[in-house]
């Protein structure tokens, strides 16, 4: 489609490298070297499975255990855990080595952040998503620019009086894009999103477009010629960031309507969940790979492949199918959320990245610190701002974003994690590198720093804070327990909201669709304009609520 | 817990190496040698990805509108794609390659075995399973070993003849054990468990339990010196494999009862069906790689701890939890399945291993013919005795094994699988190898030939003879359609069946239990009496049918 446009996938290597302790001596920076010499230990592969498994097993069991009394999720658990195992490694290896299994980045990109992100796709909730899809874009997108341009900005100002001066251009835009892509985790599983739910879908709707749109810069960043930056090149830079968002979403919206159109046509329900629930997964994959080979983003693709999914596809499957789907799509993104955390725990504690910055490591520490406030004055820069535009634009009272909701965005997205992880992997331990350079060690081991003390620090500050915010005595009744449905998406207990969501809205908006409703809110005229046109065209095609009854039996029948 | 004992993944490489078209020119036999020289098409890797992830669903979609049809499965449709895709890809290479991507035999070991054979004992309808048990035992264990003598002795005669000298006593053996595996999934495609519930569950059963001796065997032998064979060493192998047997099972039923003590005792279910399902799924992998570790079978330890998982654990979650891992584990089976046969098609046309042969392909097709034949004898000579003698033993009639159903069982087993194909690479492409010797070539060469032909030609004949042996009118009324649930287990589509199967037979059980029945039905009085020991003392900690209810909100009363 453009085959010059970026690509995530752009510097994937062809193999995956498990490195062990065995052979683990002192060239372990170089991720791809890894590749040589695996064959002196062959059964340790196994041993380190076992291990990894029965670590995820204990941070499963020790994170719900801990919730409980204090203020822990599974994150910081498996971070604990990590750092817990790290450190034993370390110790029995004398030193050389703090993992357990070592993977390449890339494996982040092809394995563990596809379930994620499509699974974020298909749990939110449409109607409050597309309801307040102006103020979600203007944070997701136009926010995670100008904190993208805060952090780079103030890296390229703020680094040289460190004593960091050996940075390009390129890595501080890069560092800006790294630490845009915010991970509201720990914010979710706070909010109950039946008693805030404004809030509730602002900070989840905000956490996915954040997402792609920090993976989309970056990739624009990595794989554009900055050298010479003119008025030109900023134009072509600019359009490329457009057609690829525009067209990653289209590919998604495409085979996400394909599936729904094969599932519909084909009607399997009769003979196999299986065979559903399989083609929903791999075409869901499907349409994240084919974004990587068209050189598009991915992470916009397999979301709104999710989104297109739930709201046709899902609807055609059997009962049990629907169940199958929306849980095992959450329990997959839940075992790479806490896999991916629990890496970077004993990532934490690799000693070779240490090494490099051993001579100063008042220069990580100095830039994390600096990192961490501009993270924090970027967003501040764009959430109150886009909270003022927003409140000024929106008629109705429930929809306005009062001060408390402003601090509680604001502080949602502080947490950085997986997606910034992965991304500064990606950057920073290039496979063309035989060895770190001291700036690229540097930078990771800041995004370490980072990384566990927003996650640990910020997020068990959390609970507190919405408490502190929100008080429980103002709640009508909390017969519910506060602990969360799940680490990422609490619509799994709630299967019937997301049918039930559609009805009344849809009356509702019939009332009173006139000219100055269009004026004054045109998301709420838009989705019923759309609504009309997904009826009368859309449903009868690709399937959708109550165009299929649930009922097998109903179903042979009505459709022979 | 025996560190000498054979281990199946003694030979793993600790990393999978995937290779590509762009860099597969010469050297592909040896399948370690792709560690190599990967980097020079990096993003050739994730166009593979996608191509095998369309491929897949093209498998899925296809197969389900040929079975409506024709006699086809996806077990035949995977192969032709994979056949079909394999030219195209040998036609545009010039010759060089029929793969998209190259795994190591260890990726069906660690990755694609276990999710089959856990799910086939989560699935298993364990009333039927027990209560035939002292049959499926003699079919799948003494059967197998009977089997895998005549095609050892019935090689080692016969293929001399063919002009095949090459071949040692080790290899010989192998071979018994490898076509000793049987692949009934073709059958019980057609076989309808509510029709004929005895036979269904004698296939099904034999199917599992042969899996595990047929590896368990294979293993026993690679790694067993076979040197000097006498009278101890013969017992000390017979030991050997008797404890293998015992502690594999005795493994996965600890992994198993202690998945169901944590969720019974923490109770996730009011928190998150994700927790539960992950928890599930790591802790059965964990069974997996742990038996692997010690030295054990994977594929009796994950299958023993299946069957735990259902018989306690299933019944510990939420009932969303209960649907999604019945579905999500034969899901993951049934891609695991269709991955594995449209490999088999793709390397059915790998040139290299043809090379080998290529001066007498004779002898392929010869070694080929003669295996078949011996498949066939082998199995009638355990099929047939086994059912009189069982038949000799049964009281009740409806259990007696009709001359039918013998041949039933006897077609059943006929058709060759994923687990010949794996273990035939991984006994005759092995990673010490830098080049395949002309005798590995020739068994992989055949094993592929008799795992196509009977797969593709025993398969396509399974319906018509079924439908020979038990004509459609004999039945009382076809208002299901005939085509399959599943590839493997039939059980989805009857979830309530599994909590309805126990209930009855209970009631019955007791007001026959006499000495009498003990004599001449053993079985069904040691499942009496294990149900009296499961009700008083398992239950009550481990959990299980009737000691949960499946409301939530009277689980939350119940038990505080």
């Amino acid at each position: 489609m453009n085959p010059n446009s970026p690509k995530i996938l752009a510097g994937s290597g062809t193999s995956f490298s498990y490195k062990f302790l065995a052979n683990n001596t002192g060239t372990s920076m170089s991720l791809t070297e890894s590749n040589h010499g695996l064959l002196t230990s062959e059964s340790e592969f196994v041993h380190h499975i076992a291990l990894f498994a029965a670590l995820l097993c204990a941070c499963i069991v020790i994170g719900h255990l801990l919730e409980e009394s204090w203020w822990m999720n599974e994150s910081i658990t498996a971070l604990a855990i990590g750092l817990g195992t790290g450190s034993v490694i370390l110790l029995t290896s004398g030193g050389t080595s703090s993992h357990i299994l070592e993977f390449k980045q890339e494996f982040f990109f092809i394995y563990l952040l596809p379930p994620i992100i499509f699974n974020a796709g298909f749990q939110v909730k449409k109607k409050q998503f597309f309801q307040n899809f102006t103020t979600i874009t203007l944070f997701g997108a136009i926010g995670t620019l100008i904190s993208f341009a805060i952090i780079s900005f103030g890296a390229t100002r703020l680094f040289p009086k460190l004593g960091i001066g050996y940075l390009n251009m390129k890595d501080y835009l890069a560092l800006g894009a790294i630490f845009s892509a915010t991970d509201s985790v720990c914010t979710l599983q706070v909010l109950n999103q039946d008693e805030t739910p404004l809030l509730y879908s602002l900070v989840f709707g905000e956490g996915v477009v954040n997402d792609a749109t920090s993976v989309v810069l970056f990739n624009a960043i990595t794989n554009f010629d900055l050298s010479d930056m003119n008025t030109y090149t900023a134009f072509k830079f600019a359009g490329n960031f457009l057609s690829l968002f525009v067209l990653s979403t289209l590919l998604g919206v495409l085979v996400g309507l394909l599936c729904s159109f094969i599932i519909r046509t084909l009607y399997f329900g009769r003979d196999s969940t299986d065979r559903e629930v399989s083609l929903m997964i791999l075409m869901a994959y499907l349409s994240y790979v084919l974004a990587e080979v068209f050189g598009l983003s991915g992470i916009l693709t397999v979301f709104f492949c999710g989104i297109v999914m739930s709201h046709y596809a899902w609807h055609n499957v059997t009962i049990n199918s629907q169940v199958t789907t929306k849980h095992a799509f959450a329990t997959m993104s839940f075992i790479a959320e806490i896999f991916i955390f629990m890496y970077v725990g004993m990532d934490a504690l690799d000693v070779e990245k240490w090494k490099f910055v051993n001579d100063s490591p008042r220069k990580s520490f100095g830039a994390s610190a600096v990192l961490l406030g501009l993270i924090m004055v970027g967003r501040a820069c764009f959430v109150f701002p886009i909270s003022i535009i927003s409140n000024l634009t929106t008629k109705p009272m429930e929809n306005k974003i009062e001060f408390k909701q402003q601090i509680t965005v604001w502080w949602a997205g502080l947490m950085r994690g997986a997606v910034s992880v992965a991304l500064a992997y990606k950057k920073f331990t290039g496979s063309d590198e035989q060895h770190m350079e001291p700036a690229n060690a540097l930078l990771i081991t800041s995004t370490i720093i980072i990384v566990l003390f927003s996650t640990v620090v910020f997020g068990l500050l959390t609970k507190p804070i919405i408490n502190l915010l929100f008080p429980k005595s103002s709640y009508a009744d909390r017969t519910q327990p506060s602990s969360p449905k799940s680490i990422m998406m609490p619509l799994l207990g709630h299967r019937l909201d997301v049918e039930a969501e559609t009805g009344d809205d849809e009356t509702a908006l019939e009332t009173t669709t006139n000219l100055q409703v269009l004026f004054n809110n045109p998301t709420n005229t838009i989705h019923y304009y759309w609504r009309k046109f997904d009826d009368a065209f859309m449903r009868p095609v690709f399937g959708g609520r109550g165009f299929i009854s649930y009922v097998t039996g109903t179903r042979d029948v009505a459709l022979t």
